[in-house]
């Protein structure tokens, strides 16, 4: 396993990285965050597909999970690897690239150009590191908005996002309900479950273990918690499958042989697979973007922000909702996104509810779901046809 | 977190640790092992209760789990606290040692006395460390058999466990099917799954990550992989309670503030206690036996031992079987005590088979269950009846 992470793709002078395809958004003004502090600049990296209508009402903003990032449909400038959504966004896919302007960005504590703690902090020249400010889904959210302004953008016709990404989604609704025509919430919940933030503190526990993490002051120290990160990423793993899933696909596989070695090195598939998870994560993502993004997910508690009633949180709205979850996902169950669509009947928000009958656990939203994306075709062109 | 684990209990000159609670016994030959090594030398550690009657009918066996130990009915030499199934063992209890005699053993490669990694290789005078050999589950059920002979009991009244202490029972039925009068195997399964093995293989990457793990040598070496082992611990853990039962008991509460305060130290509650746990565990645990022992759970495979196909495993058996799952369980579900209903059933053995319904996950077995000691008297009373 590498020691040393590669450096994240970082802007040149004409304000562009990643070949061109990625954008910087500088903000105009300090970003006051949800913690109390402020960022005094910052700078959000995004993507965008297809072209903005004459009326600018074309716009789908697109909202990563805890480990995805802006290339949604590209090939990822780091791995190589398809977009993470290359199967849904582009010319004549469900989101059609022909006829919507697709923008995603990389979310505010990321380490994908998004101002985070892998980055400069313009104050002292060297990396945030731990003196990064906490961040929450909101503030992700608000800077996300600002980015729009940018764009000169009002409003959305759609806000999309899965998991972490639908959190992003509900905050929207809830924060900007005038600027979202409709959301489309995936495989989330309103709050993180306690069991939930129990996987998150060990991965954060595993991180923080790391000789290598020096207190968060590896970027200027030439070292990486690799072995940290890797733990974290396969703990989260694990819950991201149904056992059902890893049961057909690994099952007690052996990785050749057909008796065991009795060893301690991989010897079942699912041994390889979760090292292979591992391994290839720590090329890609920063230890402490991974800190910071997994606590502001324990933060998120969109009822506790509105009182401690749910129903409050969609009080203003004016969207149109679809949420959707899968059967087999035991990280975000669909007595969580029934608890959001209870909330939102509760106010009277028109809102389409699909529980996916489905073995690939909470993963399910990323993988090519025909259920899904004919409940996301047609919402998206009921919505369509509503707004133009 | 202590960097350095307290020493375990050693053997005096009489044989006896534990204030005399616990008592050893030494293999009288070497034992092979099922990897195909062997242990020129071993000892069992273990303790007794009540008194073993003239026909020597009265003995039950008590398996413990991967974190358990001989210490089941008594005082926890090193914690202080109380024996893990003390609420079930003693006089005038469930399994009343006014009338039954009850014994239990640390496991092979345990680290309560009982040959394992901690211990010192008799031939070369150093901790094993890795050097141990790989044991299994049928390897500490051959042990445990060597100390029945030892203490001259034929035929076990009963062998109860529950998680992996159900494994060893399995296998008692299976290898011994003479000497296993009644079974009682409650939370377990006759393999493991994907997902279990994804857990335990997590937490081993947890444990060899840290660099005072040494590559296993750290006891010669004066160091203790204590951030590994509670990370190991924590992981584990979760694993053992139910989504239900953590958001009951813990939620999204917040330690003593009643707004959060943006900062990585253990702010909610369900921190505190994954905390506290992994603290509590690295100083009566050794990194090296967790090792051993996830691992000799990855390998159980019952099915597999007998040519893939279950019921021969109990072709042989004259046992009678109570089997007791919980509904809440989600490491051992219960439709894996149904395939060993089913593997009984189709051999024509004698099964009784429970689901409880209980919010207290895999843990369930450890606690004051009522429906589970209803079943577990019913069942001791019936075969008390037929064997006296």
């Amino acid at each position: 396993m590498a020691n040393l992470r590669k450096v994240p793709p970082k802007r040149d002078e004409n304000g562009y990285g990643f070949q061109g395809r990625a954008a910087y958004f500088d903000g105009p003004n300090p970003l006051v965050l949800d913690s109390g502090k402020k960022l005094d600049r910052f700078s959000v990296c995004y993507t965008t597909y297809g072209q903005l209508n004459k009326d600018k009402s074309n716009a789908i903003l697109i909202c990563h999970a805890l480990t995805g990032d802006q290339f949604v449909a590209e090939p990822h400038p780091i791995t190589g690897k398809s977009g993470w959504w290359s199967n849904l966004i582009g010319p004549n896919l469900l989101i059609d690239t022909n006829r919507y302007f697709v923008i995603c960005s990389n979310v505010l504590g990321g380490c994908m150009g998004t101002t985070g703690p892998a980055e400069n902090n313009p104050g002292t020249g060297k990396p945030w590191g731990m003196t990064f400010p906490m961040i929450t889904i909101r503030d992700m959210v608000r800077a996300q908005a600002l980015l729009m302004d940018h764009l000169g953008i009002d409003q959305l016709l759609c806000v999309v996002g899965g998991s972490m990404g639908g959190m992003q989604v509900l905050e929207w609704a809830s924060v900007f309900p005038e600027r979202v025509f409709s959301a489309i919430a995936i495989a989330t919940a309103p709050r993180l479950s306690a069991q939930n933030i129990a996987f998150n503190t060990v991965s954060r526990l595993a991180i923080m273990s790391d000789p290598d993490w020096r207190d968060g002051e590896y970027l200027s120290q030439g070292v990486f918690p690799s072995r940290g990160l890797a733990v974290a990423r396969q703990v989260n793993h694990i819950t991201y499958h149904s056992d059902n899933l890893l049961q057909q696909k690994f099952g007690r596989m052996l990785k050749e042989k057909s008796n065991p070695a009795f060893v301690f090195d991989a010897e079942f598939q699912i041994e390889s697979y979760l090292k292979h998870q591992g391994e290839t994560f720590i090329d890609r993502f920063d230890a402490n973007s991974y800190l910071y993004i997994t606590r502001s997910m324990d933060y998120f508690d969109l009822a506790m922000e509105h009182g401690g009633y749910l129903p409050n949180a969609f009080k203003q709205s004016r969207s149109r909702f679809c949420l959707i979850s899968f059967t087999s996902d035991w990280l975000f169950p669909t007595h969580e996104s029934i608890s959001i669509a209870d909330a939102l009947q509760n106010v009277g928000a028109p809102v389409f509810f699909a529980e996916i009958a489905s073995d690939s656990g909470h993963d399910a939203f990323l993988l090519d779901e025909p259920a899904m994306n004919s409940a996301l075709s047609g919402f998206l062109s009921d919505i369509s046809t509503k707004r133009f």
